[in-house]
C-alpha cells in the first residue's frame, strides 16, 4: 500500500511544484523536516532532490527511521542561519514547523529561506493562527506568542490574518489560505487554526 | 511522473479511509464524480473499487478520457436517487459537486449518500461558503442560493459556517474545516470559501 500522509496542504504544493518546475529533477529544502512521518519522503516519491534541516537531532531519528533506504538529506541545522548559499533550491518550504518560535526568529528564518531559494522559485510556509484552540494558553510573552507546556516546555506563536504578509511582502503572490479545523483529539473536539502562503521569489 | 491532483481536501479524506478501512479493496462511491482529473483515479491508484454517479454526460466522456484503461465505473445517475441498495458502500463521498443544486435536493442527495453508505463507514462531503468572492452574484434565488452564468447558467448555493451541520446531524462526528483559499485565477486575485465534513455513519 502507497502510503498517504495527513499533510493535505503539502499535496497542494507539490501540485503546484509539479506544475511549475522546469527540471527533471528539482531541488527542494524542507525547514523544520524531522519527525515521525517526515513530508520530504512525499516529494521524494515524486522525484525530487530532497533537502532538509531539522533543528532537533531527536526528530531527525525519528525521520530516518521512516525513511529507510531512502536518502532524504536530512542534516542538524538551524533554520534562522542557512549553511546553503544564495539560489541554491528550486523550491523551499517550512510545514508545521516555523510557528514553535519567537517572531523575531520567524521573520530571520523566512529571510533566509528567501536567500537560498532560486528567483522565480516557490516557497511554502504556514502559521497558527490566533483562531486556534491553544492562542491564549500558558506563559505570555507577547504579541501572541506562548510558552505552553507539551513534553517540554515549547513556543508557539499565533497570527492574525494579515499579520505574517510582511515576511512575504517582496514576493509575488500565489496563494494564501486560511483553515480552521475542528476534529476529535484524545477524545475532545479541538480546533485547530492556520493561515497557509505559497509565494514566488522575483 | 505520478499525477498529483490539485483536490488537497481528498488526500485528507484518504488518509481518513486508510487509517480505517477493514477490508484489503474497500468500496468507494464519488456522487459527481465526472470531469476533467476525476478525483476517484487517486482511490483507484490506493487500491480502493470505485463507484462514481455522474448527471452530465460531457463530464463522464472527459473523466474516461483521463482514466484510459482504469476501470473508474462512473455511470450517469442522480444522486438524489441513488440505484444503490441501503449500506453498499464502504465510503461516500462528494467533492466541489453538491452546492451545485438548490439546497432542498441538496438534503435529498445527502439522505440518499448516508442511506447507500454502511454503518461504520465515513462520509465526506464539501459545501461552498457565504465567505466565497461569488456569492451574492447572479440571480437571487433566496437562501443564499444563485444563479450564475458560466458556460450555461448554473445553480451555487452558500452556507453559513454551521448551516450544513444539519445533514450530518445523525452522523458521529469527525472532522470539519473551514477554507478560505485567495488564488490567482485568469490574472485576478480570488477568495473562495469552503466547508468540509467528515463524519461517520452510526
Amino acid at each position: 500500500m502507497k502510503k498517504v500522509f495527513r499533510h493535505a496542504p503539502l499535496y497542494q504544493f507539490l501540485y503546484y511544484c509539479d506544475l511549475e518546475k522546469t527540471v527533471e529533477t528539482p531541488t527542494i529544502l524542507d525547514c523544520g523536516a524531522g519527525g515521525a512521518t517526515p513530508p520530504l519522503t512525499l516529494f521524494h516519491s515524486h522525484g525530487y532532490q530532497t533537502y532538509g534541516i531539522e533543528f532537533n537531532l531527536k526528530q531527525i531519528e525519528k525521520a530516518n527511521a521512516f525513511a529507510g533506504d531512502l536518502s532524504l538529506n536530512i542534516m542538524q541545522g538551524d533554520m534562522r542561519k542557512l549553511r546553503f548559499n544564495d539560489n541554491s533550491f528550486d523550491f523551499v518550504y517550512s510545514y508545521n514547523s516555523i510557528f514553535h518560535m519567537k517572531k523575531t526568529d520567524i521573520a530571520q528564518s523566512l529571510s533566509e529561506m528567501k536567500r537560498v531559494l532560486k528567483p522565480g522559485g516557490l516557497i511554502f510556509v504556514n502559521f497558527l493562527s490566533t483562531d486556534d484552540f491553544r492562542c491564549g494558553e500558558g506563559t505570555d510573552l507577547g504579541s501572541h506568542q506562548y510558552e505552553q507546556m507539551e513534553d517540554a516546555p515549547v513556543i508557539h506563536a499565533y497570527f492574525e490574518y494579515d499579520e505574517a504578509d510582511q515576511y512575504l511582502g517582496d514576493m509575488t503572490f500565489v496563494l494564501k489560505e486560511r483553515r480552521i479545523i475542528e476534529r476529535i483529539f484524545e477524545g475532545e473536539r479541538i480546533r485547530q487554526g492556520f493561515i497557509d502562503y505559497i509565494a514566488r521569489k522575483n
